[in-house]
């Protein structure tokens, strides 16, 4: 498998002309806040001063997790394909939201543990019927993993617009990105574990020992990859493979929550510079999110108490994007409008 | 001038009917937080469980303001007729962000010192050429900010839509807002000043020395209405009537930043139940709105570092407001959409 290359997107000449823009509208400086900074990295990103958002798109993937069989989660597996069989009947959040802002949504069988048939709206790209138990062995094989990769790029490759949204779906998915968490950034597993759609405090308790047990079990996986195929899903890295592709085709990426934070985290140990195409839409309220946001340096743009998935944070912040790049292609200068500027 | 009547919206049965609706669509409980609170509210405000945001607008009310003279802003008093032009040119943020959202903007001239003549789009309200200087002697008579008051509660009563957002225009208005801030809560004029558009450190000591000085000068002002008229401005009044008056029909107020939450804080105290119609759009980068909106139990939906004013805090939350309703309306339940529910 070969990752895809990603370009830094620092410009210094480029950096100055955006600044020189975003200063020059009609507002104090500073005064729009996180939004300018977006607008900045978003042209740069472009490589222009005038960015746009053109066709967005949310890419929802699905999958299944053996470690389910460790009772981590407070809902069944089958939740996992009669969630996506909702997101085809447009019942789900992520639905409503990404029709209110008119932004297409793809859904992905990554490995669902569930056989859908020939499905009109569902894109089968289906690796296998849910992962191993990785309290036993490891989650996928490499071949899997690369393979879901690689059906990740090769999505995103056939995309038009310039934005791509990720998100997920998959019940027990919390457990494996809070154990790819703790081996890529060596937070302590207490730190990375949460209520996921709702565990007790003893559920907790309980999906921290498996965690913890299951790190120990497989103490000598390190390389990105591998943590990846030993704890992930199918989704996971498919998520992650079409994050990698993104960023080489100088897409922005909306980062959704605490899943595809995950994904990201081990994409950005392949290729450090994919963090320069990156928007975190929100910090969710899975305990970890923050941490995690924190190791990456990331400043979320949403704090609404989400934990729901989906790609939902990442529809929701889309006007939020698309606000920052209007106000730096639409809003008048001091001069065009003849505002007085600052006094000294 | 008779302050409008509000209900509270307390109504046990609908709030236990929209805890059920809420917690019946499709996701774990409590999974879209924030947004969970605002469709409780709104479906209490309108009386329905089905509630939805019908042609909102954004009103924003300038006014210039004789504390000026005091040497408090970064910009000078020509920058609001300034600014008011730029808005009926469509060149302001407000503009690039109401029209993104599809949102009617409404420009008003409650007072700026300026003559603009008829001009299409301006609503002419006009209630005198700026105020006076507070320092010296209170800022409205209580006549003229009676008239302000009268204005907002006309304009708003000539409204369709059943959502409004407040916004503002006026240089010096961080300096009478944080006066209000400080005699409506108590909290000391030094947590209630900020930058405004953009102080020095030796500047925001002078604005703090001129309203220390100037709340001493008025020391025995204590009713609402009286520091409303002796530290207001004709756009802080216009916008308490304007609010009083959307809550009384039932609307939904989206507050802006500090200057907006001002006239708010002095609106409740007339009308205390006027907080349940209230929406907080964001908490500002200005020193004092984030006591503010503590001193007013508030959670804000967005926190973006936005110091701008203008109403651009409720055109950018508009969408999430949006969203609340929408996912309440729109959504699956796990009945009807065959999904398990969570186990025990």
């Amino acid at each position: 498998m070969i990752i895809p290359s990603i370009e830094p997107t620092q410009d210094s000449a480029l950096s100055a002309a955006l600044d020189a823009a975003i200063n020059n509208k009609t507002k104090p400086p500073g005064s729009l806040g996180i939004l300018e900074d977006v607008a900045k990295q978003v042209g740069l990103i472009q490589k222009t001063t005038q960015p746009r958002v053109t066709q967005p798109s949310i890419l929802v993937f699905a999958g299944d997790h053996g470690i389910v069989a460790e009772n981590i989660s407070a809902y069944p597996q089958s939740v996992t394909w009669q969630m996506v069989e909702n997101f085809l009947a447009q019942g789900a959040a992520i639905n409503v939201f990404a029709r209110q802002h008119k932004c297409a949504l793809h859904v992905i069988d990554a490995g669902v543990n569930h056989d859908f048939g020939t499905r009109p709206g569902l894109i089968d790209r289906k690796v296998g019927s849910g992962t191993r138990n990785f309290a036993q062995k490891p989650a996928m094989t490499a071949g899997e993993c690369a393979a879901a990769m690689q059906h990740g790029m090769a999505l995103v490759a056939s995309l038009d617009g310039n934005v791509i949204g990720f998100g997920e779906m998959g019940i027990g998915n919390t457990t494996a990105a809070a154990a790819i968490m703790h081996k890529a950034t060596g937070i302590p597993v207490a730190d990375c574990v949460g209520a996921g759609t709702g565990l007790s405090v003893d559920g907790i308790r309980r999906k921290q020992g498996v965690i913890e047990q299951a790190v120990a079990h497989h103490a000598t996986v390190i390389a990105p990859l591998d943590i990846l195929s030993t704890f992930g899903g199918f989704e996971i890295a498919m998520m992650a493979g079409a994050m990698l592709k993104a960023a080489e085709q100088r897409m922005v990426l909306l980062i959704d929550g605490f899943i595809v934070t995950s994904a990201l985290l081990l994409a950005s140990r392949l290729q450090p510079a994919i963090l320069d195409y990156c928007v975190f839409s929100h910090c969710s309220d899975e305990n970890g999110h923050r941490q995690m946001l924190n190791f990456l340096d990331a400043r979320p743009l949403l704090q609404l108490g989400l934990r729901l998935g989906e790609g939902t944070g990442c529809a929701l912040a889309l006007p939020l994007l698309q606000a920052a790049v209007n106000f730096l292609c639409e809003m008048a200068t001091f001069e065009s409008a003849q505002v007085s500027e600052k006094a000294g």
